[in-house]
């Protein structure tokens, strides 16, 4: 079934369990393609077209039960079990990842830190002692760890990422502002803000000069 | 010409615009849409098509001049000038945001810092002084603040985004983990790692089970 859905229908996928999360939150139980769509600014076709990739969730003009729906998109997207993540640098950037955000959700561990500066090595953080980058295999078969967060300076990402690679590392979050190349069978996501300012600032450039 | 761009590729200049600066500190001056789409995981046709929408910048046959192309990417994208930024919630998130990363880009200068949280306001982070959210109006106009990033507990997002929407703000980077709504004619973009890591899970999911 995997291979038949659109990687655009799994990416929409965590928006839609956020929304069904916060109305959980509110107390709701049942929701309706409507007002799916209209929180998410999607059409109602589109959500129900979504949503039948993956079975029959809604009843016709019943709306959809919310705690059934976010149990199935939970085990959809593998969240109903815990993922043991390691922190791949530790200078500013990986330190606020440790500090915040990240560990606050339940499904994603971060169970490992490393670093190649001899100064950061040893040191604690948040509760976890950096290692040594050449310590990460090792690491990696015996806590289990199968998601590497890459939080280094732009000039060592394809190092870094090149030998969490070698470990067998299948998914990479990449906060490093530079573009890093990853075999075919490994899933590179890439969290960079100065993307999303600088699509923004040209839609104000083109409301200033219309 | 703006309104017939597809947004998706505006997503992707600043992905071309990131080559370019790696390609110019290595000291390249001309790029083929080969090499592009190599370091891209696009085709070169496609890399073609999307810049034909901004006029002609590659000679048949002899590639990209980088310093140009980066140039036109820059004024298309609107980056050949400063934009002014506030910073709303100055938590645990909102001071790793004025931390690092940010105030890296000379294009985006984060010029204020707003909380609700009394014992907050006043104090000094990272060089600004924390004002409270009821003084943004005035603060936008005297400073010329475009564009404002949020990094507020989820329960306060709407609220606060209400609040930068009625100031005028007509682009929002929301680092808050949760839904918000604005008004269409302003451009929120959202960053959230949870989303990555979630579309990251159902692939590992996908591997471990063929």
């Amino acid at each position: 079934m995997a291979s038949q859905i659109p990687d655009v229908v799994i990416f929409r996928l965590p928006l839609y369990l956020r929304i069904l999360t916060l109305l959980t939150e509110e107390n709701a139980e049942v929701v309706s393609s409507q007002e799916l769509g209209a929180r998410l600014w999607m059409t109602p076709a589109q959500i129900r077209k979504d949503l039948s990739y993956f079975g029959k969730f809604g009843k016709q003009g019943k709306g959809y039960n919310i705690a059934q729906l976010r149990e199935e998109l939970r085990q959809i997207l593998g969240l109903n079990r815990e993922w043991c993540v390691a922190l791949i640098g530790v200078g500013r950037l990986g330190k606020a990842i440790l500090d915040y955000g990240m560990l606050a959700l339940r499904e994603f561990n971060i169970v490992a830190a490393f670093d190649i500066d001899p100064h950061q090595i040893g040191r604690n953080v948040s509760g976890l002692m950096i290692q040594d980058l050449a310590e990460l295999a090792d690491t990696v078969k015996s806590q289990g760890i199968e998601i590497c967060i890459v939080a280094v300076p732009p000039s060592q990402v394809q190092r870094a990422i090149d030998c969490v690679v070698d470990c067998g590392i299948k998914a990479i979050l990449n906060y490093a502002p530079a573009a890093a190349r990853v075999p075919k069978d490994v899933r590179m996501q890439e969290v960079d803000p100065t993307l999303a300012l600088q699509t923004m600032t040209y839609h104000l450039k083109s409301l200033s000069s219309p």
